[in-house]
Protein backbone atom coordinates (compact mmCIF):
# COMPACT_ATOMS: atom_id res chain seq x y z
CA UNK A 1 0.00 0.00 0.00
CA UNK A 2 1.34 3.42 -1.17
CA UNK A 3 0.37 6.92 -0.03
CA UNK A 4 -1.69 7.45 -3.31
CA UNK A 5 -4.06 4.40 -2.18
CA UNK A 6 -5.16 6.99 0.53
CA UNK A 7 -5.81 9.21 -2.29
CA UNK A 8 -9.75 9.85 -3.18
CA UNK A 9 -10.23 12.09 -6.38
CA UNK A 10 -14.07 13.29 -5.82
CA UNK A 11 -15.62 14.40 -8.89
CA UNK A 12 -18.56 16.71 -7.61
CA UNK A 13 -21.82 17.26 -10.27
CA UNK A 14 -19.79 16.10 -13.18
CA UNK A 15 -22.13 16.65 -16.48
CA UNK A 16 -20.27 14.94 -18.84
CA UNK A 17 -19.42 11.15 -18.73
CA UNK A 18 -16.35 11.90 -21.01
CA UNK A 19 -14.61 13.95 -18.57
CA UNK A 20 -14.90 11.66 -15.64
CA UNK A 21 -13.73 8.89 -18.09
CA UNK A 22 -10.90 11.11 -18.54
CA UNK A 23 -10.09 12.15 -15.04
CA UNK A 24 -10.19 8.25 -14.48
CA UNK A 25 -7.61 7.90 -17.37
CA UNK A 26 -5.15 10.67 -15.91
CA UNK A 27 -5.89 8.59 -12.21
CA UNK A 28 -4.94 5.49 -13.93
CA UNK A 29 -1.39 7.28 -15.50
CA UNK A 30 -0.50 8.70 -12.48
CA UNK A 31 -1.52 5.14 -10.20
CA UNK A 32 -4.48 7.13 -8.14
CA UNK A 33 -7.05 4.38 -8.33
CA UNK A 34 -9.95 5.34 -6.03
CA UNK A 35 -12.67 7.67 -7.96
CA UNK A 36 -15.47 8.80 -5.60
CA UNK A 37 -18.28 10.92 -7.85
CA UNK A 38 -20.73 13.08 -5.97
CA UNK A 39 -23.87 13.32 -7.42
CA UNK A 40 -23.09 13.01 -10.97
CA UNK A 41 -25.28 14.24 -14.28
CA UNK A 42 -25.74 11.01 -15.66
CA UNK A 43 -26.92 8.50 -13.20
CA UNK A 44 -25.15 5.81 -15.53
CA UNK A 45 -21.40 7.06 -15.14
CA UNK A 46 -20.23 3.55 -15.25
CA UNK A 47 -20.63 4.30 -19.11
CA UNK A 48 -18.14 6.83 -18.99
CA UNK A 49 -16.26 6.47 -22.26
CA UNK A 50 -13.16 7.55 -23.50
CA UNK A 51 -11.23 6.18 -20.40
CA UNK A 52 -8.69 4.26 -22.20
CA UNK A 53 -7.00 1.39 -19.83
CA UNK A 54 -9.22 3.13 -16.96
CA UNK A 55 -12.28 0.51 -17.08
CA UNK A 56 -11.01 -1.01 -14.31
CA UNK A 57 -10.97 2.00 -11.88
CA UNK A 58 -14.22 3.22 -13.60
CA UNK A 59 -16.23 -0.03 -12.26
CA UNK A 60 -14.57 0.27 -8.53
CA UNK A 61 -15.57 4.06 -8.54
CA UNK A 62 -18.01 4.99 -6.13
CA UNK A 63 -21.19 7.35 -5.80
CA UNK A 64 -22.28 9.01 -3.17
CA UNK A 65 -25.14 11.43 -2.66
CA UNK A 66 -23.67 14.51 -0.85
CA UNK A 67 -20.11 16.09 -0.63
CA UNK A 68 -20.40 15.19 3.10
CA UNK A 69 -20.87 11.45 2.16
CA UNK A 70 -18.23 11.56 -0.19
CA UNK A 71 -15.99 12.90 2.30
CA UNK A 72 -16.75 11.46 5.19
CA UNK A 73 -13.45 9.23 6.08
CA UNK A 74 -10.91 12.07 5.15
CA UNK A 75 -9.32 13.73 7.37
CA UNK A 76 -7.80 16.27 5.37
CA UNK A 77 -10.49 17.74 2.34
CA UNK A 78 -8.88 19.44 -0.20
CA UNK A 79 -11.13 22.07 -3.11
CA UNK A 80 -10.01 22.61 -6.17
CA UNK A 81 -9.88 25.64 -8.52
CA UNK A 82 -8.21 26.78 -11.46
CA UNK A 83 -10.05 30.17 -11.99
CA UNK A 84 -8.88 33.20 -9.71
CA UNK A 85 -12.99 33.61 -7.68
CA UNK A 86 -13.04 36.33 -5.87
CA UNK A 87 -15.58 34.93 -3.65
CA UNK A 88 -13.66 32.61 -2.18
CA UNK A 89 -14.02 32.59 1.58
CA UNK A 90 -11.25 29.51 2.35
CA UNK A 91 -7.55 29.68 2.13
CA UNK A 92 -6.34 29.07 -1.04
CA UNK A 93 -2.96 27.40 -1.72
CA UNK A 94 -1.26 27.04 -5.20
CA UNK A 95 -0.97 23.84 -6.71
CA UNK A 96 2.77 23.50 -5.78
CA UNK A 97 2.34 24.30 -1.62
CA UNK A 98 -0.59 22.59 -1.93
CA UNK A 99 0.41 19.43 -3.11
CA UNK A 100 3.02 19.37 -0.51
CA UNK A 101 0.99 19.65 2.10
CA UNK A 102 -1.17 16.70 0.40
CA UNK A 103 1.78 14.55 0.54
CA UNK A 104 2.47 15.30 4.06
CA UNK A 105 -0.71 14.33 5.36
CA UNK A 106 -0.89 11.21 2.75
CA UNK A 107 1.12 9.72 4.64
CA UNK A 108 -1.02 9.63 7.64
CA UNK A 109 -4.77 9.40 6.66
CA UNK A 110 -6.81 9.30 4.04
CA UNK A 111 -7.16 12.61 2.10
CA UNK A 112 -10.05 13.96 -0.51
CA UNK A 113 -9.39 16.44 -3.53
CA UNK A 114 -12.64 17.43 -4.37
CA UNK A 115 -13.32 18.76 -8.55
CA UNK A 116 -16.48 21.19 -9.24
CA UNK A 117 -18.32 20.65 -12.15
CA UNK A 118 -17.64 21.49 -15.66
CA UNK A 119 -19.67 24.91 -15.91
CA UNK A 120 -19.22 26.11 -12.29
CA UNK A 121 -16.77 24.60 -10.35
CA UNK A 122 -16.89 23.97 -6.82
CA UNK A 123 -20.26 25.85 -4.98
CA UNK A 124 -19.34 27.46 -2.14
CA UNK A 125 -21.35 24.96 0.07
CA UNK A 126 -19.43 22.49 -1.99
CA UNK A 127 -15.94 24.52 -0.50
CA UNK A 128 -17.52 24.67 2.90
CA UNK A 129 -16.62 20.64 3.29
CA UNK A 130 -12.99 21.57 2.63
CA UNK A 131 -10.07 22.51 5.02
CA UNK A 132 -8.87 24.88 2.13
CA UNK A 133 -8.52 25.14 -1.73
CA UNK A 134 -5.64 24.54 -4.26
CA UNK A 135 -5.42 26.83 -7.26
CA UNK A 136 -3.79 25.86 -10.62
CA UNK A 137 -1.66 28.70 -11.79
CA UNK A 138 -3.08 29.43 -14.58
CA UNK A 139 -3.97 32.95 -16.71
CA UNK A 140 -5.73 35.35 -15.15
CA UNK A 141 -7.37 35.88 -18.89
CA UNK A 142 -8.23 32.08 -18.92
CA UNK A 143 -8.06 30.14 -16.06
CA UNK A 144 -11.20 27.91 -16.69
CA UNK A 145 -9.38 24.43 -17.69
CA UNK A 146 -11.25 21.47 -18.76
CA UNK A 147 -11.80 18.88 -16.31
CA UNK A 148 -9.98 16.08 -17.19
CA UNK A 149 -6.80 18.52 -17.64
CA UNK A 150 -7.26 19.65 -14.37
CA UNK A 151 -7.11 16.52 -12.76
CA UNK A 152 -3.92 15.16 -15.00
CA UNK A 153 -2.11 18.16 -14.09
CA UNK A 154 -3.21 17.91 -9.86
CA UNK A 155 -2.20 14.39 -9.96
CA UNK A 156 1.44 14.66 -11.92
CA UNK A 157 2.04 17.60 -9.66
CA UNK A 158 1.19 14.64 -6.74
CA UNK A 159 3.88 12.20 -8.12
CA UNK A 160 6.38 14.94 -9.51
CA UNK A 161 9.96 13.53 -8.86
CA UNK A 162 8.83 10.66 -7.24
CA UNK A 163 9.81 7.18 -8.44
CA UNK A 164 7.02 5.78 -10.55
CA UNK A 165 7.56 2.24 -11.50
CA UNK A 166 8.06 -0.42 -9.04
CA UNK A 167 5.90 0.64 -5.83
CA UNK A 168 6.69 -0.76 -3.20
CA UNK A 169 7.57 0.80 0.23
CA UNK A 170 5.50 0.71 3.01
CA UNK A 171 6.16 3.84 4.73
CA UNK A 172 5.65 3.57 8.63
CA UNK A 173 1.84 4.34 8.62
CA UNK A 174 2.08 6.73 11.37
CA UNK A 175 -1.54 7.34 12.89
CA UNK A 176 -3.20 10.61 12.74
CA UNK A 177 -5.12 12.00 15.38
CA UNK A 178 -7.18 14.07 12.75
CA UNK A 179 -11.35 13.99 13.15
CA UNK A 180 -12.66 12.45 10.01
CA UNK A 181 -15.04 14.31 7.91
CA UNK A 182 -18.11 12.56 9.27
CA UNK A 183 -17.22 13.42 13.49
CA UNK A 184 -16.66 16.87 11.71
CA UNK A 185 -19.76 17.05 10.01
CA UNK A 186 -21.34 15.50 13.58
CA UNK A 187 -20.01 18.37 15.59
CA UNK A 188 -21.10 20.83 13.08
CA UNK A 189 -24.11 19.60 12.88
CA UNK A 190 -24.68 19.82 16.67
CA UNK A 191 -23.49 23.41 17.16
CA UNK A 192 -26.26 24.49 14.63
CA UNK A 193 -28.56 23.07 16.31
CA UNK A 194 -27.63 24.54 19.86
CA UNK A 195 -27.36 27.78 17.97
CA UNK A 196 -30.98 27.90 16.12
CA UNK A 197 -32.05 26.50 19.86
CA UNK A 198 -30.20 29.46 21.95
CA UNK A 199 -31.71 31.90 19.09
CA UNK A 200 -28.03 32.41 17.63
CA UNK A 201 -28.66 31.14 14.08
CA UNK A 202 -31.39 32.14 11.85
CA UNK A 203 -32.48 28.92 11.06
CA UNK A 204 -33.84 29.63 7.61
CA UNK A 205 -30.46 31.00 6.80
CA UNK A 206 -28.47 28.62 4.61
CA UNK A 207 -25.46 30.84 4.67
CA UNK A 208 -25.15 30.53 8.56
CA UNK A 209 -24.50 26.87 8.00
CA UNK A 210 -21.93 27.23 5.20
CA UNK A 211 -20.01 29.78 7.51
CA UNK A 212 -20.49 27.10 10.71
CA UNK A 213 -18.97 24.19 8.24
CA UNK A 214 -15.67 26.41 7.31
CA UNK A 215 -15.16 27.81 10.89
CA UNK A 216 -15.25 24.45 12.03
CA UNK A 217 -12.99 22.42 9.58
CA UNK A 218 -10.40 26.09 10.13
CA UNK A 219 -10.37 24.38 13.97
CA UNK A 220 -8.17 20.96 11.87
CA UNK A 221 -9.49 19.40 15.20
CA UNK A 222 -7.88 16.17 16.62
CA UNK A 223 -10.84 13.66 16.78
CA UNK A 224 -10.75 13.10 20.75
CA UNK A 225 -11.16 17.03 20.62
CA UNK A 226 -13.96 16.85 18.11
CA UNK A 227 -15.61 13.71 19.85
CA UNK A 228 -15.41 15.84 23.66
CA UNK A 229 -16.84 18.60 21.54
CA UNK A 230 -19.82 17.07 20.44
CA UNK A 231 -20.82 15.82 24.23
CA UNK A 232 -20.66 19.28 24.87
CA UNK A 233 -22.97 20.50 22.57
CA UNK A 234 -25.40 17.47 23.41
CA UNK A 235 -25.45 18.48 26.40
CA UNK A 236 -25.86 22.00 25.86
CA UNK A 237 -28.77 21.38 23.63
CA UNK A 238 -30.29 18.73 26.07
CA UNK A 239 -30.75 21.90 28.90
CA UNK A 240 -32.09 23.83 26.36
CA UNK A 241 -34.38 21.59 25.27
CA UNK A 242 -35.17 20.26 28.70
CA UNK A 243 -35.55 24.34 29.72
CA UNK A 244 -38.09 24.67 26.61
CA UNK A 245 -39.97 21.68 28.03
CA UNK A 246 -40.13 22.90 31.82
CA UNK A 247 -41.78 26.11 30.47
CA UNK A 248 -44.27 24.65 28.16
CA UNK B 1 7.38 39.36 -24.46
CA UNK B 2 8.13 36.58 -22.56
CA UNK B 3 10.12 33.73 -22.40
CA UNK B 4 6.62 31.64 -23.07
CA UNK B 5 6.29 33.60 -26.54
CA UNK B 6 9.13 31.52 -27.73
CA UNK B 7 7.70 28.28 -27.29
CA UNK B 8 5.64 26.24 -29.93
CA UNK B 9 3.76 23.59 -28.98
CA UNK B 10 3.79 21.22 -32.80
CA UNK B 11 1.07 18.94 -33.12
CA UNK B 12 1.97 15.91 -35.69
CA UNK B 13 -0.32 13.60 -37.17
CA UNK B 14 -3.01 14.51 -34.68
CA UNK B 15 -6.40 12.55 -35.86
CA UNK B 16 -9.55 13.90 -34.07
CA UNK B 17 -10.16 17.40 -33.68
CA UNK B 18 -11.30 17.71 -30.06
CA UNK B 19 -8.01 16.98 -29.10
CA UNK B 20 -6.74 19.54 -30.99
CA UNK B 21 -9.05 21.89 -29.31
CA UNK B 22 -7.73 20.70 -25.64
CA UNK B 23 -4.19 21.32 -26.94
CA UNK B 24 -5.34 24.33 -27.63
CA UNK B 25 -7.61 25.38 -24.27
CA UNK B 26 -4.41 23.78 -21.96
CA UNK B 27 -2.08 26.01 -24.12
CA UNK B 28 -4.15 28.79 -23.18
CA UNK B 29 -4.84 28.06 -19.50
CA UNK B 30 -0.96 28.63 -19.40
CA UNK B 31 -0.08 31.18 -21.44
CA UNK B 32 1.59 29.60 -24.53
CA UNK B 33 0.20 30.79 -27.81
CA UNK B 34 1.79 29.61 -30.64
CA UNK B 35 0.42 26.41 -31.86
CA UNK B 36 1.47 24.48 -35.14
CA UNK B 37 -0.35 21.04 -36.44
CA UNK B 38 2.17 18.71 -38.78
CA UNK B 39 0.11 16.86 -40.69
CA UNK B 40 -3.14 16.69 -38.75
CA UNK B 41 -5.28 13.85 -39.82
CA UNK B 42 -8.80 16.17 -40.11
CA UNK B 43 -7.73 18.71 -42.46
CA UNK B 44 -9.89 21.37 -41.38
CA UNK B 45 -8.74 21.09 -37.99
CA UNK B 46 -9.71 24.65 -37.54
CA UNK B 47 -13.04 23.62 -36.73
CA UNK B 48 -11.48 21.87 -33.41
CA UNK B 49 -14.14 22.71 -31.03
CA UNK B 50 -13.83 22.63 -27.25
CA UNK B 51 -11.60 24.89 -27.22
CA UNK B 52 -13.32 27.04 -24.55
CA UNK B 53 -11.75 30.55 -24.51
CA UNK B 54 -8.51 29.10 -27.33
CA UNK B 55 -10.56 30.56 -30.46
CA UNK B 56 -8.02 32.79 -31.57
CA UNK B 57 -5.24 30.66 -30.81
CA UNK B 58 -6.53 28.19 -32.69
CA UNK B 59 -7.26 30.88 -35.60
CA UNK B 60 -3.27 31.86 -35.58
CA UNK B 61 -2.26 27.97 -35.16
CA UNK B 62 0.54 27.37 -37.87
CA UNK B 63 -0.21 24.48 -40.71
CA UNK B 64 2.84 22.67 -41.59
CA UNK B 65 3.26 19.55 -44.10
CA UNK B 66 6.32 17.55 -42.28
CA UNK B 67 8.31 17.86 -39.17
CA UNK B 68 11.41 19.39 -40.74
CA UNK B 69 9.02 22.66 -41.67
CA UNK B 70 7.46 22.58 -38.25
CA UNK B 71 10.36 23.26 -36.52
CA UNK B 72 12.47 25.00 -38.79
CA UNK B 73 13.15 28.16 -36.80
CA UNK B 74 13.50 26.42 -33.35
CA UNK B 75 16.73 25.71 -31.86
CA UNK B 76 15.77 23.07 -29.75
CA UNK B 77 13.41 20.44 -30.29
CA UNK B 78 12.04 17.97 -27.81
CA UNK B 79 10.17 15.31 -28.32
CA UNK B 80 7.63 13.85 -25.98
CA UNK B 81 6.31 10.13 -24.35
CA UNK B 82 4.17 9.11 -22.01
CA UNK B 83 4.84 5.35 -22.32
CA UNK B 84 8.32 3.59 -21.47
CA UNK B 85 9.47 2.69 -25.30
CA UNK B 86 11.64 0.32 -25.28
CA UNK B 87 12.71 1.18 -29.13
CA UNK B 88 13.86 4.96 -28.22
CA UNK B 89 16.99 5.46 -29.41
CA UNK B 90 17.77 8.82 -28.13
CA UNK B 91 18.05 10.46 -24.55
CA UNK B 92 15.44 10.33 -22.69
CA UNK B 93 15.10 13.02 -19.58
CA UNK B 94 12.01 12.92 -17.10
CA UNK B 95 9.16 15.81 -17.62
CA UNK B 96 10.94 17.39 -14.39
CA UNK B 97 14.54 17.43 -15.80
CA UNK B 98 13.90 18.17 -19.38
CA UNK B 99 11.55 21.55 -18.22
CA UNK B 100 14.41 22.69 -16.45
CA UNK B 101 16.36 22.96 -20.00
CA UNK B 102 14.04 24.20 -21.75
CA UNK B 103 13.50 26.74 -19.56
CA UNK B 104 17.16 27.82 -19.95
CA UNK B 105 16.69 27.74 -23.23
CA UNK B 106 14.08 29.75 -23.78
CA UNK B 107 15.90 32.68 -22.66
CA UNK B 108 17.95 32.20 -25.54
CA UNK B 109 16.03 31.12 -28.79
CA UNK B 110 12.42 29.30 -29.94
CA UNK B 111 12.00 26.17 -28.82
CA UNK B 112 9.40 23.41 -30.12
CA UNK B 113 8.02 20.90 -28.17
CA UNK B 114 6.19 17.85 -30.36
CA UNK B 115 2.97 15.82 -29.54
CA UNK B 116 2.59 12.59 -31.24
CA UNK B 117 -0.71 10.92 -32.98
CA UNK B 118 -3.08 10.31 -29.91
CA UNK B 119 -3.02 6.15 -30.95
CA UNK B 120 0.62 5.73 -32.07
CA UNK B 121 2.64 8.80 -30.37
CA UNK B 122 5.78 9.98 -31.90
CA UNK B 123 7.45 8.01 -34.39
CA UNK B 124 11.12 7.07 -34.94
CA UNK B 125 11.25 8.99 -38.15
CA UNK B 126 9.64 12.19 -36.23
CA UNK B 127 11.24 11.81 -33.18
CA UNK B 128 14.66 12.00 -35.38
CA UNK B 129 14.28 15.44 -35.75
CA UNK B 130 14.45 16.10 -31.69
CA UNK B 131 17.27 17.14 -29.50
CA UNK B 132 15.97 14.57 -27.22
CA UNK B 133 12.77 13.40 -25.68
CA UNK B 134 10.54 14.11 -22.21
CA UNK B 135 8.70 11.65 -20.49
CA UNK B 136 5.74 12.42 -18.70
CA UNK B 137 6.17 10.09 -15.42
CA UNK B 138 3.56 7.47 -16.06
CA UNK B 139 2.76 4.32 -13.92
CA UNK B 140 4.68 1.65 -16.39
CA UNK B 141 1.23 -0.29 -16.50
CA UNK B 142 -0.62 2.47 -18.31
CA UNK B 143 1.33 4.76 -19.47
CA UNK B 144 -0.39 5.66 -22.28
CA UNK B 145 -1.85 9.49 -21.66
CA UNK B 146 -4.55 11.26 -23.41
CA UNK B 147 -3.30 14.15 -25.94
CA UNK B 148 -4.53 17.18 -24.40
CA UNK B 149 -3.87 15.88 -20.69
CA UNK B 150 -0.32 15.20 -21.67
CA UNK B 151 0.17 19.10 -23.32
CA UNK B 152 -1.96 20.35 -20.03
CA UNK B 153 0.77 18.74 -18.11
CA UNK B 154 3.88 19.37 -19.52
CA UNK B 155 3.12 23.25 -20.00
CA UNK B 156 2.24 22.96 -16.46
CA UNK B 157 5.69 22.33 -15.61
CA UNK B 158 7.01 24.80 -17.75
CA UNK B 159 5.57 27.61 -15.75
CA UNK B 160 5.16 25.68 -12.44
CA UNK B 161 6.61 28.09 -9.62
CA UNK B 162 6.39 30.91 -12.09
CA UNK B 163 4.44 33.79 -11.45
CA UNK B 164 1.84 34.19 -13.54
CA UNK B 165 1.08 37.47 -15.93
CA UNK B 166 -1.00 39.72 -15.17
CA UNK B 167 -2.07 38.01 -11.90
CA UNK B 168 -1.26 40.59 -8.87
CA UNK B 169 -4.97 40.53 -6.82
CA UNK B 170 -3.57 38.64 -3.98
CA UNK B 171 -5.94 35.42 -3.74
CA UNK B 172 -8.24 35.17 -0.97
CA UNK B 173 -5.26 34.53 1.09
CA UNK B 174 -6.24 35.66 4.34
CA UNK B 175 -3.33 37.31 6.56
CA UNK B 176 -2.52 35.04 9.66
CA UNK B 177 -4.09 36.61 12.40
CA UNK B 178 -4.02 34.17 14.99
CA UNK B 179 -5.59 34.57 17.93
CA UNK B 180 -4.21 36.52 21.07
CA UNK B 181 -3.82 34.90 24.24
CA UNK B 182 -6.42 37.26 25.47
CA UNK B 183 -8.95 36.44 22.91
CA UNK B 184 -8.33 32.31 23.68
CA UNK B 185 -8.86 33.19 27.12
CA UNK B 186 -11.93 35.30 26.97
CA UNK B 187 -13.49 32.48 24.87
CA UNK B 188 -12.40 29.50 27.36
CA UNK B 189 -14.29 30.94 29.94
CA UNK B 190 -17.76 31.76 27.95
CA UNK B 191 -17.49 28.10 27.35
CA UNK B 192 -17.02 26.85 30.43
CA UNK B 193 -19.86 29.19 32.01
CA UNK B 194 -21.76 27.50 29.41
CA UNK B 195 -20.55 23.93 29.89
CA UNK B 196 -21.32 24.54 34.10
CA UNK B 197 -24.83 26.30 33.28
CA UNK B 198 -25.64 23.23 31.45
CA UNK B 199 -24.28 20.72 33.66
CA UNK B 200 -21.76 19.62 31.52
CA UNK B 201 -19.03 20.78 33.62
CA UNK B 202 -19.16 20.40 37.70
CA UNK B 203 -18.10 23.38 38.98
CA UNK B 204 -15.59 22.09 41.47
CA UNK B 205 -13.56 20.11 39.17
CA UNK B 206 -10.34 22.55 38.34
CA UNK B 207 -9.21 19.83 35.99
CA UNK B 208 -12.18 20.52 33.88
CA UNK B 209 -11.23 24.55 33.26
CA UNK B 210 -7.64 22.81 32.15
CA UNK B 211 -8.61 20.49 29.80
CA UNK B 212 -11.01 22.68 28.47
CA UNK B 213 -7.81 25.34 28.33
CA UNK B 214 -6.00 22.69 26.25
CA UNK B 215 -8.50 21.74 23.96
CA UNK B 216 -9.47 25.48 23.10
CA UNK B 217 -5.53 26.01 22.37
CA UNK B 218 -5.34 22.99 20.33
CA UNK B 219 -7.50 24.39 17.79
CA UNK B 220 -5.27 27.47 16.89
CA UNK B 221 -7.92 29.75 16.43
CA UNK B 222 -7.70 32.87 13.92
CA UNK B 223 -8.69 36.19 15.92
CA UNK B 224 -11.94 36.58 13.91
CA UNK B 225 -13.26 32.74 14.56
CA UNK B 226 -12.23 33.37 18.53
CA UNK B 227 -14.70 36.53 18.05
CA UNK B 228 -17.66 34.33 16.58
CA UNK B 229 -17.14 32.00 19.19
CA UNK B 230 -17.01 33.99 21.65
CA UNK B 231 -20.26 35.96 20.27
CA UNK B 232 -21.75 31.95 19.94
CA UNK B 233 -20.70 31.29 23.76
CA UNK B 234 -22.31 34.65 25.09
CA UNK B 235 -25.98 34.12 23.43
CA UNK B 236 -25.93 30.72 24.30
CA UNK B 237 -25.22 31.70 27.81
CA UNK B 238 -27.57 34.19 28.20
CA UNK B 239 -30.44 31.91 26.41
CA UNK B 240 -29.65 29.61 28.95
CA UNK B 241 -30.25 32.03 31.82
CA UNK B 242 -33.11 33.44 30.50
CA UNK B 243 -34.42 30.45 30.47
CA UNK B 244 -33.46 29.92 34.25
CA UNK B 245 -35.11 33.44 35.73
CA UNK B 246 -38.44 32.16 33.50
CA UNK B 247 -38.21 29.04 35.69
CA UNK B 248 -37.76 31.30 38.82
Amino acid sequence: MTDLDKLRVVLVATRNPLNIGAAARAMSNFGVMRLRVVNPYEVAFREARSAVGAARLLAQAEQYENVAEGVADCRLVVGTTAAIRRDLQQKTLRLEAGARTIKQKLKTGPVAILFGSERYGLSNEELSHCHWVMRVPTREAHGSMNLGQAVAVCLYELVRGRKMASVKAPLAEKKDARAKGAEIERLTQAMLEVLRTSGYVNPRKIAAEEKLRRLVRRMELHGNDAETLLGMMRQISWKLRAKENENA
